[in-house]
């Protein structure tokens, strides 16, 4: 059965059929793997932008990574060829390309590291993947074990396909000096420019091994041959491969070692793979990590993810799978984004900032760090860019090169966020130039601005301009020719203007205060009058003036953000607040979380845009958006409908189980971005997971999870402990790290208590306030609840 | 055995493992497909720019056409599964995926049509491909015989995969009414512009069946399951396919037919796969061509490439391979580059005026029109432009975008061959505008002008620039300071300028002959002076002043453009001459061709360029390039040394014989790009076919049979009848028409004959001279030769 094991720190998933494209992943600051199951491996790192050591039989186009990525045989992988020379038979680990019937299959991964068993026919082979902190290199081990009781002769074939990367040269050979396989390739170029930027390229991708191979293989169609990669030729009756190199041939690194090993004995190997400039680096590498201490690089490795990554919340509740994954799986999906900015050097201005939402939990400094660079590239007239530039030789590209009009609320929401957990507001007096202005101004200054702009890109209604796309990129024909607007901006701003009211306030800034809330105030009167229709508010109104995401809409009736945040702004008062959730119960709610909007487009309306030409149910074109579902679960936290709340947010966590695992066709270790959605319209296919981790969802559960589930947040001086715990559960302990103290808190339900109350080191805590936290002070809190 | 049949009009390849690589190619005017024997294919249609409709499971870069293409199982491809379901065995026509054993296979490629017999356990299938002459489609015909005597059940699957097209969208059904699977998607893009570009795109790929199926699959991973493309899991223990869809799934086009065949009896079906906007463009194209008279298609087919590809050569030869060669395959090749432009929107100026110049044997008002179109993209300088714009809305791309300085040479060069093959001079007194100047100037001075372009853009020493490349693309640091030069382009320029020189004399203008016969003497008493060194010419010199090419360079030691154009503008005397050739004897003749230099270079020059960090042997590193071995040809035969020049021909016409498919990868159909060279430093490889068949190869071989092998040529208002013959051939005879005249010339050798003497109508002709040709007349001609 699939499960979590090791306390939830690994899962374990026994059939490489039961969901073929599941994954696990790791990354430190350099690179990122994804590695799926059966062998097959996305990774990508950055050089200084994002670039692969392993490729397919063809040179890809530049994309992003993939939704629903498919694997085919000749797709990269690392696979393991074991043959039995007694017996002819073949098998390979961990699964492809053979695809064996195994008589066990484990595939592990963990929090820092992926691990496989597989055993067939009385051989065991163990595999495990680490990285390096610091290095772009996969360590890999392997262990083969004679489980018999016989001596047993076998053939050891790693075969790490390194694929087409190069029309203008390509190959590769063994070097004995290195005891590696090196695939060289030269970058192809045309413009003369281009030669001088890919002078540092790392345009080798080598295998070397700890132990001298007694044959190897470059060429991968000699390998295949008419056998291919289900039955290599080269490995077909008892044969040997011919230490043969590839010259302008698609090159594979195969190494083979004809071992016999007595009863019940073992075999350990050691292998490094990745690019790298030239031998020098290949040599430097191999003494890091193949010659030297592999356990000090997992214990190293595991540090920065596990120790480095650690979180401020340690729960333990009824459900062992949210438990798993609060403790160890969103943390750590929330320091990937965090600590790596998704492997861009040009991340959308709202994805920084908000990853950097979920940094606040694990390393608020550079929480504060982002907030500060943010700024800095903000345009002095409070404009927001499209993109944030990591380095000085950056740039804006792809969706960066297209006007969206809602950075500015990520940085009111990110900051707010900031200020409640550190309660630091010396940020606020930080001073940073403009991207286009010298002359520096405060944090606190930049952030009004950015609010000030966004008050100002309105209509003659009032309501905020979208250009091309607002949260939603590919909502980009609705006011491309210059006069749609977007209600859920109007919402969003609204929103944001209230929380920075309150921010000016506590600062003494009535002034500033009283002007935010008076136009977060007539936002929401205008989102009223012009937005609401029939039982749920639309989405936007377009270049023509046709309000969109209402009842008379066959596709795309309704948009969830537009009902989320309007709840966060208080635009909808109960009467509107019921007729809504009752809408997006019957019409978005699904077995597999809220979708974005439904019905699904499956034609092009040109006044909305390039998501309505999305395949229907997938990405913004109402899947199982779980951006979008975070937003509107923040927004049911918002107005107390908690146990609603915790369904949306516990939707997104796979079930560790084979129906849901199958399902979903993924591992319960990350929130995907989407699940497939078009639930009414594509039974078939909704629930599959995007199977990408990459996705600005995971700040927002986790901060839900701490500041609304368990619901300990910083609040001025002090704290707010107000836990909203799903009803179906009586207890709830857990420990929250804030401001230097420790709260170890416990809540259960009781028959005789007729309303929550709060007891912080046995004093009752009047609304769960604490006037001040005192750092290093562990706090004992009770929480006492009705059943 | 491999040989050519039906006259050489078509090839028989009789085993699928020989050369897995080779393929047979059609086109029309509006796409190309290169059909692997195995069932691969690669195929691309214009729209306006070259797009695909059959593509890999990922989105594939674009680029050019790439040499020595690799095919890997999940390659877009053409197959036909066959089940016998009283044994349950399964293989699939023609090879691919299943790699059966066949008890029989044939690949018979034929001048306007692909066709395979396939025989497996009493089954024979016989699969044909037919392009239509107007639309981008393909139409197949398969035939279904059970060569036993009693019944068979068999079950029929062709499997069509369409590939990732698209991240966007992409899906598929079986459409009922079309009786077609369609599979449909979006060109993704992100920026709105691209939106209004897309909207004639054709999105959707289909394969409509002249039956109705009995089942269907459209969803290519519920085809393959864990079986794979060699097993699928669909097909497996007598299942049929479940009549599914794709729902962004990857999309496959394939159906089932359950058949029950009485001994002796066939099956019969017709397909229609290719590219359409919507259902009606399918329906159109179904009610033509599946619906039609599938014999209509064919002959039009085959009118339009033999007949409209009609030729002025019929030779009959000792050697059997060259007639089949020359009286079919090499004016097909001709003709396809000619009639399509390589199927792109901006072919290289270069291309352009080469692909006229073979032209001219078989259409020369088309070389005419190509001409006058290309000097009105000259610049009023006189420069040519790097690529000649096609349709209004295309642009220079790629290559297009790096400056070249040769583009003026093409130009004289192919309008002094239509003078002499059509005796039109009229063209040269047609007005034709500048691109950057309104008005008009005769040919005649747009074609002076490039030549004095050519003579003004020199350095102190006289020797041209070479700026980022002249014919050599790739040879683009030679030069990018603005200081190199190019010594190839001081021969072909002052070849260029004596050829021009000769028609200004002829056409009384004898200032201008003067002025460029002077130059032309110049540029050979500079080439002299400054570029000899050692035994050959060097290539040309740096920006500091070095002169490479020459016998100190290790690596690019000798350049074989260098040494021919040094021959046809006759800068070489006697003794140089000598001293060349046996350089090039030694140091670049193979086996498989001449090498374009050697030895190759196996690290970046950076004062020579890209051209360097090609693998070595590949391409313009040290292949045998046969467009180079094309010129070095011409020089042979301009300075009379006809048997090394036809033997340089030869080599790159492969031969019919097992050794030298299987060495070169490719059949006789076509003369590739390049065969691989590096003879002398990576043996194992040398020979490979690029397997491209585009290229300036052709027009220039073409014409060399024409004008030199056979010798007859227009001369001013008249001809000359010189063959230069092989000395091993003994008799040749052949048709050449000319200017409305037809030649009909026999060719014998004789132990009496002191020298070659040419009768025309029974009469001596000294020197071969005609003095005046009589179109409509039929000359019969007698050349007589020592043996």
């Amino acid at each position: 059965m699939p499960s979590f094991i090791d306390n939830g720190t690994r899962f374990h998933l026994d059939d490489p059929t039961l969901a073929p494209n599941s994954a696990g992943y790791l990354w430190n600051r350099r690179m990122m793997i994804q590695m799926n199951s059966r062998g097959y491996a996305v990774s990508q790192y950055m050089d200084p932008e994002p670039r692969k050591y392993a490729h397919p039989p063809i040179i890809p186009a530049p994309t992003f990574m993939l939704p629903e990525q498919t694997y085919y045989p000749n797709h990269p992988g690392r696979f393991f060829y074991v043959r039995d020379n007694d017996t002819g038979t073949l098998f390979s680990a961990p699964y492809e390309p053979v695809r064996a019937r195994l008589d066990r299959f484990a595939f592990e991964p963990g929090l820092s590291d992926i691990r496989w068993l597989i055993e067939k026919d009385g051989v065991r082979v163990e595999l495990c993947l680490v990285l390096p902190v610091d290095d772009v290199a996969e360590l890999w081990t392997a262990k083969i074990t004679n489980m018999t009781s016989a001596p047993k002769k076998l053939t050891f074939v790693p075969f790490f396909p390194v694929g087409f990367s190069s029309w203008m040269n390509l190959g590769g050979h063994f070097d004995a000096d290195l005891n590696a396989v090196l695939c060289t390739s030269v970058t192809p170029y045309q413009k003369i420019e281009q030669y001088f930027k890919n002078q540092h390229l790392k345009d080798i991708t080598f295998l070397a091994a700890s132990r001298r191979p007694d044959h190897f293989e470059v060429g991968q169609q000699a390998f295949e041959g008419e056998g291919g990669l289900r039955a290599p030729s080269a490995l077909a009756d008892g044969g040997h491969l011919r230490d043969g190199e590839a010259y302008y041939e698609i090159p594979a690194c195969i190494m083979q070692w004809d071992l016999t090993i007595a009863g019940g004995e073992s075999e350990d190997f050691r292998f490094l793979f990745g690019p790298a400039r030239d031998e020098a680096e290949i040599s430097a590498l191999k003494t890091r990590y193949l010659d030297g201490d592999i356990e000090q690089v997992r214990r190293d490795y595991h540090a920065y993810v596990v120790e480095g990554g650690r979180s401020c919340l340690k729960v333990q509740s009824p459900d062992e799978t949210f438990n798993h994954v609060v403790n160890h799986w969103l943390p750590r999906q929330v320091f990937y984004h965090g600590d790596t900015n998704r492997l861009t050097t040009d991340p959308q201005t709202r994805n920084y900032l908000q990853d950097a939402l979920g940094m606040l939990f694990i390393r608020p400094e550079a929480a504060r760090a982002v907030i500060l660079h943010a700024v800095s590239q903000q345009h002095v007239s409070g404009k927001m860019p499209d993109g944030i530039l990591l380095r000085p030789d950056a740039e804006l590209k792809y969706i960066n090169q297209v006007p969206h009009t809602d950075h500015g609320v990520w940085l009111v929401i990110t900051a707010k966020a900031y200020l409640d957990e550190t309660g630091d507001h010396s940020i606020l007096d930080e001073m940073v130039a403009w991207t286009d202005d010298p002359a520096p101004a405060s944090v606190r200054e930049h952030i009004t601005r950015a609010l000030r702009f966004l008050a100002a890109a309105v209509d003659e209604r009032g309501l905020p301009y979208i250009e091309q796309g607002d949260w939603c990129d590919p909502m980009n024909m609705v006011g491309y020719k210059g006069k749609g607007v977007s209600g859920w901006l109007a919402e969003a701003s609204s929103h944001a203007m209230s929380l920075w009211s309150e921010v000016c306030a506590a600062e003494g800034d009535q002034e500033t205060a009283g002007w935010l809330k008076a136009e977060a105030d007539a936002l929401v009167e205008r989102i009223n009058r012009h937005l609401w229709v029939g039982d749920w508010y639309g989405r936007g109104i377009t270049d023509d003036g046709v309000v969109f995401g209402v009842p008379a809409d066959k596709e795309g009736r309704i948009f969830l953000n537009a009902q989320s945040w309007a709840l966060l702004c208080g635009a909808a008062d109960d009467d509107r607040k019921a007729r809504m959730l009752k809408a997006i119960d019957e019409q978005l709610v699904t077995p597999y979380g809220v979708e974005i909007q439904a019905p699904s487009f499956t034609a092009m309306r040109e006044d909305i845009g390039r998501l309505t030409q999305k395949w229907p149910g997938v990405a913004e074109n109402g899947s199982v958006y779980n951006h979008a579902a975070a937003f509107y679960a923040a927004s049911l936290y918002h107005v107390g409908e908690s146990d609603r709340g915790f369904n949306v947010l516990r939707a997104m966590m796979t079930n560790p189980d084979r129906e849901d695992i199958a399902a979903r066709g993924q591992l319960p270790l990350y929130i995907p971005n989407y699940y497939r959605g078009a639930y009414r319209q594509f039974p078939r296919t909704a629930g599959r997971s995007s199977n990408l981790f990459n996705t600005g969802t995971v700040a927002w559960v986790y901060r839900m999870v701490i500041e609304q589930l368990c619901g300990v947040r910083g609040d001025g001086k002090g704290a707010v402990i107000a836990p909203q715990v799903p009803s179906s559960w009586q207890t709830l302990s857990f420990t929250r790290r804030l401001r230097g103290a420790t709260f170890n808190v416990t809540f259960s339900r009781d028959d005789g208590i007729a309303e929550q109350v709060v007891e912080i080191d046995g004093q009752r805590a009047e609304g769960g306030r604490l006037a001040g936290i005192e750092a290093g002070r562990i706090y004992d809190v009770r929480v006492k609840a009705p059943r």
